[in-house]
Formats: structure tokens, C-alpha cells, sequence
């Protein structure tokens, strides 16, 4: 360590109170050294990571990084899966989990207010006392804190029907990179005074700003939850009845689609006998007063031909759905793995899995898919077994690479939900514009001029 | 006109082809000099006012008056009424109406791509060939342009439900300050790929980019509508009334709050005699699936007690929605009047209005209310009758001032729908920090440094 870090790290000891914690043990480095995302090459670690406990704190932090040109990394449960939160040069990591109070709820308002360390799953217990719910639900709910949801502008299962997370921020309080602290956004629903800087640091993680404290939009929980599964004979069918749900003005909450080799998985994890009855399956919960003639409608529409629903009332599709929700059917086998997150427009779901199908096929690697169909957007596993012919993971990427240039070709997305972060970052360039890749760095310049906020990431 | 300015519109001529019209008699420039927002003084006439017809012209338009430093107002039909499209000083008025073509309707994405000069009716009109519409719906939507509701991100009534316009933005085509074309945000539902400038241009109020396309979420339209109106003794029993909805589950499409002066002057254009029933009115639309169930639920929650419900299925209800939707209840009098776009949490909108009385009784001005209240948005209408005691318009304009600040104190804000314009930018000082307004200039800067675009606007 440098007579530089040495000092930075005596000055941030001073900085801060007691209660903030300083860690430099190495296993607490490691395991802040990087998100859920792959990682190539061996844990670059921070220098140190902080706990801050109160705004001030994060204030501080800020404040003397700026002073000192230290990069610092802002994280949460670290359960991206892009590569945001991980550590690639000299940096402090600025562990947010211990800022996690819920400031207020209220109830007549359906709004909540919260510190970012709050964990998804706890609003929504929260919330459930006023019969409330916090919408966004990335798979990682049970773990992952608001504030990552908001660095991310995670997704989830049922956005289709509540939206990404976005649409239930309304206003932010944010460190800026001198550790001055800013309020946008609103307290209120509706609100277009100004500029829109709220939806520009959500999504933008970590590298504009420090989210301190959140106003939450909530929602009353439905009255009614029914779910259907329904197994099609082809991947092809499955799509269009994502179609025909839509064309019969059904809005489900949420809306899967699995491939077979998804359904052969879960299968095998569950002992269940899926797979014979055809080759995809939608997983469909539909919510609130409509629910029950929502359910019929669905009925009817699928009564014919060759699919096979679950029993009205049955806990098996529920079942499929928590299965789906905790799992993208992963085996516990030595294979290479790559999950991918494009989004493409609706109608072109199935011909991206064809095209999809043919590059694995041509790499001799392996493909499943799973999708949150009412939004186009797909998560195809790539696969390769080690021992498998010549170069697998060469072929593995090469495979990755085609099936994000065949995403744009259709018009789609490089990223549905799952963010850019450090993984997807060569990516960009294929998606957008350089003028646009540009006004971003631009932006990125105004808020962070020494670039110490999570450099290099997200754009 | 000065020399360089004769050679400016020289040169303009000389750069578009003949198809583009520009206009320079009186009567044009009158008619493109504002909007329907409040004009202080005399109208402003603009150089020259032009009429794109491609994309091609816009970009032409742009990097001339780029190259001479001359402003310029994109507008539409110019129904905003906060004068973002108010001429005040020397500049070109570009005017989008003919830039019209709905390029594409997508019925199985739920997608349609337009151009900016689209009345939001006729996107309404070709998207229902499908089933489909378009949710955002400003007062103005007959003949309102979505190119202007993307402006100032108009909301309006269905918003309770389906959002406000930037909630149904996937997309847009830029043209730059300087002219160049790029395209920011997806074509999908979903995507996080870099910062999220779509909604940093929505709303934006042509301050950062000229909108020249744009790819809009559909949804299909709802199998079932269902309006009820309801009349409660008080203001406070019908904010009450909006709570007891949202807490029994249900949400409305539509939700409107009349007080008893509006009730009163839709009597009197309707001859109708609400005003005899109670002291207002809550107009209620139910639709999709659960409208059924919905509409039941309503009526028995407010079966006890001193409402008045309309009957099931009778015109009323619809019919009232209609007569709210075109009209603030503005009678033909020569009264001083100024209309308000507030937001408050939704349970302080009672409160609101009990000081917002205090302050007209305290100035001796009217008011009546209004309020999309799903959302806590309340348009007050302040008035004064010209002949009535000592310095009507400044009784008026002090009242109007202080119903704002009370707003901001109750963590409101001064503006849910309309947006800053040229009239509440004064205003937004109060809501927003110096930092927060110094970061909007900044990035305004970045993409306009020459501050050509609807300069003194919006921030």
C-alpha cells in the first residue's frame, strides 16, 4: 500500500464516527470485490471497504474521495449478475447495506420512504401490513436492496403487468461525487418540473450519484391470484398464444415462457413428468378483480387442441411459477454456463429462439431459454461441457456474441433488465450510436468530472 | 429585419426544398407566437415560421440556425398552456404539424412508431383498427400533437391507470442543437442499455433536441368500461371516498374530483342539479375484466350514508366524465382567471384545498377545484371579476403565488402535468436547489451550447 492510500485510509478513519465501519480484513475485501456477474481473471480487491450508517457518512466518504481522486464502488447485496459492482483497479468499495431504514410508510399516500440498504423483500413485508406491496421483483427479491434495484432499474416477474422499477421510483436523494447531496425527483405520483434526473440515476449504476434515500410509488396488494400453466406442443405455439392472451385483452401480473430443455431441468430437480406433455410452457398469473374471468377467458382460448392446462385451483402452477422465479433450471454440473438477457419486440420471440437454436448448433453448445413473455424479454442459457470437442469456451463465446448480434439485428435490446455493467460494456457500441454513447460520457464528465464513481462501467 | 437576418432566411430558403413551406405573413407568425398558456403583455412575433417535412428539412433547419446562432421553437398544435411555446425574443418558430406520417402500427408488438406532428386522436383512431390505443390522454387530445405531449410529458385522465406519456415512450429519433440525427432509448418494452435519455428529452419542453420520431407503447383497449359518479356531502368525505377506493383494491382508469363551484357551472351549462345533491363529486371509470366486480364493490361501499350514486349503466356517469374532460367548467365572463396544476400526496389533497379556500377567502378572489384525484393532481382555477374592489390582478396573482408555496410546503410540487414553461419558471426555484437547477443548466449546456433551443425555457 502506498504512503497516498495509507493516508486516505487514515483520513477516512478520522472522517467518520465509530459506528462506521472500516474493513481491510481480506475476507470481507473479497467478498466485496464483485457482484453475482462472471468474472475473468482473479478478484481485483478494494482498498478498504466502508460501511456508512447515516447520510453524513456516505457524505464523507464522497467528500474526501473526491479530494483524494479515490474511485469509489457503491454496493448493495452484490446479486447483479452484469458486473456493475465489480472491483477492477484501485478503488474503496462503499457497502450500503447498513443504511437500511425504512424512514416511513404511508399508507394513505402509497408511498414508502427508505434508505438504500433496505432489502426488497423486507419493504414488501412492510408493506403488507397496510396491505401494500413494493411491484418490482427481480428474481434476487429475497436478497437484494433497494438501492441496487434502482442502480440497475431492475425487472422482475411482475413488471409485466406493474412495470421495472422505474415506475415505481418517484424521487431520489443522491450524493453527488463531492459529497454534496441532492433531492430530485417528487414526493407525489404525477410531478414534470425540471428535468427527468430521476429516471437518469436510475438505472445508471453507481456512476453518477450515491442513492441515499428513495420515495417509493407502492401499490394495494390484488384481491385475487390465480395461476395457470399451460403447455404447448412447440416453442412456435407458445408465442403465439403470448399473442392470443394479449388479443383477448388479458393482462396477467406475470407472464413466463420455458423452453423444453428449461422443462426437462426442472423435471429432473422436482420429479416432475412435464416434458412429455410438449415442448414449451407459459406460466401465467393473472390478478385482482378480473382474475377469475380472466382465468376463463384463458380456459376457452386454449380449450382446443393439443395444450395441456393445469387443474383450475391446483397449487402445481404456482408451484412452476416460485420454481421458475428461484431458478433459470441451473444443474449442478461442471458445464461452462453464459445467461444472456436480450430483449426483442414481442411478436419476434420465437424466431429469435430459432435463430438462437441455429448458432448453438453450428458452436455445438448447448441452449435453453426462459422468458418473461409479456415483455420480449429472454434469457437464454448457453452452455458448453468442458471435455466437449475442440476450444469450448471459445466456441461458448463466439455463440454469446452471435446471439447478441442477432437480438439487435431484430431491433432488440443487448440488455432487457439485467443492466450493462462491466460485462456487456463492448456491447454498447454495437446498440447504439457513437454520438449517443458519446452524450453519455458527457453526462458522465458533468456529474463525476474525476471520474472516481464506479469508473468504467454502464456506458 | 437586419441584413444577417435576411440572409439567414435567404439561406433557410435555399436549404430546403420547395415542399417545405416557411411563412413569414403576419397572421402565420401571430398564430405560431404562443400557446394556450397565459400571455403577459403583447404577442412576439418569430423571423419566420417553418413547416418540415422530413427529417432531412429538420436537420437542415437545425444546422443553419446552428451555424447562426438563431433560436428555435419546435411546437405542435401548441395546447400546452404553460407558454413553452411562447415567442420572447428573435427566433425561427418550427412548426412539426406537417412532419405527421404514422410510419408504422406494430398490432403484435403492441408498438406504433410516428412521427411528431400525429394528433394523439388519430394515433387513437388507427390504433383501434387493432383493438389497440394509445393510453395517455391530455385534455387537449383531440388536438394535440404527440410529438407536444412528449414535450412536456402531458398526463391525463386514464394516467390513474395506465400512466403518464412517458410511461408509454419506448424510443425516440433526436435531432440535435447543431443537427445531427440520433436515436436514444428501444424498440422493445424493456431495456437498461446506458443512461435512460428517453425520459430525459421526455418532457424535456424542446429545450434539448427536436423529437422527429418516436416508437410509443400500445396497449390493447379493455374489454369492459364502467362509470359511476358520486356525490358526497363535503370536499373532505370525497377525498375520503378516493382512499376508501384505493384501500378496497380497485383501480380506476379514471378518477376525477369535482368541488361544488365546478358542479355548479357544469349545472348551469348542463342544466343539471348536482350542486343540490352534496358539495362534490367524484367521477369514477372502471374498465377491463374486474370492471364488474369493481363497480359493485364501489357501490356497496358507499350504499351507507349521504351519497348519491349515479344508476348502473346510465348515460350520467359518461356523460359527466365527457363534460369534465373538455372543460374546467370555464364560464363566458369577463373574469381575471388562472388555472393551476398542482400535486400533493394524495392523502393531503383535502387539507389542500381547506387552506387553498383560506388563501382565495384572505385575497377575496374565487376558486374552484378540480383534481385527476388517483393521482393527487389538483388544477385550482383562481378567479376575479375585473370591476371587484382595489388591484384585482395582483389579489389574484398573490393568491395564486401563495397556493403554490402552500403546495411545496406540503412536499407537493408546482407542477403534476403541465410542466415549467416559460410561466413557472420562477417557480421551480422554490421546489428544486440551486444544485438541482445548476445540473439541469448543465446538461442543457452540453447539448445546446449555443442555447438555441426554446432558449429561457423548461429549467
Amino acid at each position: 500500500m502506498s504512503d497516498s492510500q495509507l493516508e486516505f485510509l487514515k483520513q477516512l478513519r478520522e472522517a467518520l464516527p465509530m459506528a462506521a465501519k472500516i474493513e481491510d480484513r481480506r475476507e470481507a475485501l473479497l467478498e466485496n470485490s464483485r457482484d453475482f456477474g462472471q468474472l475473468v481473471g482473479e478478484p481485483v480487491l478494494p482498498l478498504a471497504v466502508v460501511y456508512p450508517q447515516t447520510v453524513a457518512d456516505v457524505q464523507n466518504i464522497m467528500r474526501l474521495s473526491y479530494e483524494h481522486g479515490m474511485p469509489v464502488i457503491s454496493r448493495g447485496a452484490g446479486t447483479g449478475v452484469s458486473g456493475a459492482a465489480h472491483v477492477t483497479g484501485l478503488c474503496i468499495v462503499m457497502n450500503l447495506m447498513q443504511l437500511n431504514r425504512i424512514i416511513e410508510i404511508r399508507p394513505e399516500d402509497e408511498v414508502a420512504v427508505v434508505e438504500p440498504g433496505v432489502i426488497n423483500y423486507d419493504l414488501n413485508e412492510a408493506a403488507a401490513e397496510f396491505g401494500l406491496m413494493y411491484a418490482p421483483d427481480p428474481a434476487s427479491y429475497k436478497m437484494s436492496t433497494v438501492g441496487g434495484n434502482i442502480a440497475t432499474n431492475a425487472g422482475g416477474l411482475r413488471c409485466a403487468k406493474y412495470g421495472v422499477t422505474r415506475e415505481s421510483v418517484l424521487g431520489l436523494d443522491i450524493v453527488l461525487a463531492d459529497g454534496r447531496l441532492i433531492r430530485v425527483g417528487k414526493n407525489t405520483f404525477k410531478g414534470v418540473a425540471g428535468y427527468d434526473l430521476t429516471s437518469l440515476f436510475t438505472g445508471s449504476e453507481g456512476t453518477l450519484g450515491v442513492v441515499v434515500r428513495a420515495v417509493l410509488r407502492l401499490r394495494y396488494q390484488p384481491v385475487d391470484e390465480r395461476d395457470v400453466s399451460i403447455v404447448f406442443p412447440s416453442l412456435e405455439a407458445a408465442v403465439m398464444g403470448v399473442q392470443s392472451i394479449a388479443r383477448a385483452r388479458v393482462q396477467p401480473a406475470i407472464l413466463e415462457l420455458l423452453d423444453l430443455p428449461t422443462i426437462r431441468i426442472l423435471d429432473e430437480q422436482y420429479q416432475t413428468d412435464y416434458a412429455s406433455r410438449g415442448g414449451a410452457m407459459l406460466l401465467v398469473r393473472l390478478d385482482g378483480y378480473g382474475a377469475e374471468k380472466e382465468e376463463t377467458v384463458i380456459r376457452e382460448a386454449f380449450s382446443d387442441g393439443p395444450m395441456t392446462l393445469s387443474s383450475s385451483g391446483a397449487p402445481e402452477a404456482t408451484q412452476l411459477i416460485e420454481m421458475r422465479r428461484t431458478s433459470r433450471g441451473d444443474t449442478k454440473d461442471d458445464a461452462y454456463r453464459m445467461g444472456e438477457d436480450v430483449a426483442v419486440p414481442k411478436s419476434l420471440m420465437a424466431k429469435y429462439v430459432q435463430e438462437l437454436r441455429k448458432i448453438a448448433t453450428a458452436h455445438d453448445v448447448d441452449v435453453r431459454v426462459i422468458a418473461h413473455a409479456g415483455d420480449g424479454n429472454l434469457h437464454p442459457t448457453l452452455s458448453v461441457e468442458p471435455e466437449s470437442g475442440e476450444n469450448p469456451l471459445i466456441r461458448l463465446s463466439e455463440a454469446l456474441e452471435e446471439s447478441i448480434r442477432v437480438a439487435i439485428d431484430m431491433g432488440g435490446t443487448i440488455t432487457g433488465e439485467h443492466g450493462v455493467g462491466l460485462i456487456k460494456r463492448e456491447w454498447l457500441t454495437w446498440e447504439q450510436s457513437q454520438d449517443v454513447i458519446q452524450i453519455q460520457h458527457d453526462i458522465k464528465s458533468l456529474l463525476d468530472e474525476k471520474n472516481i464513481l464506479n469508473p468504467g462501467k454502464a456506458i
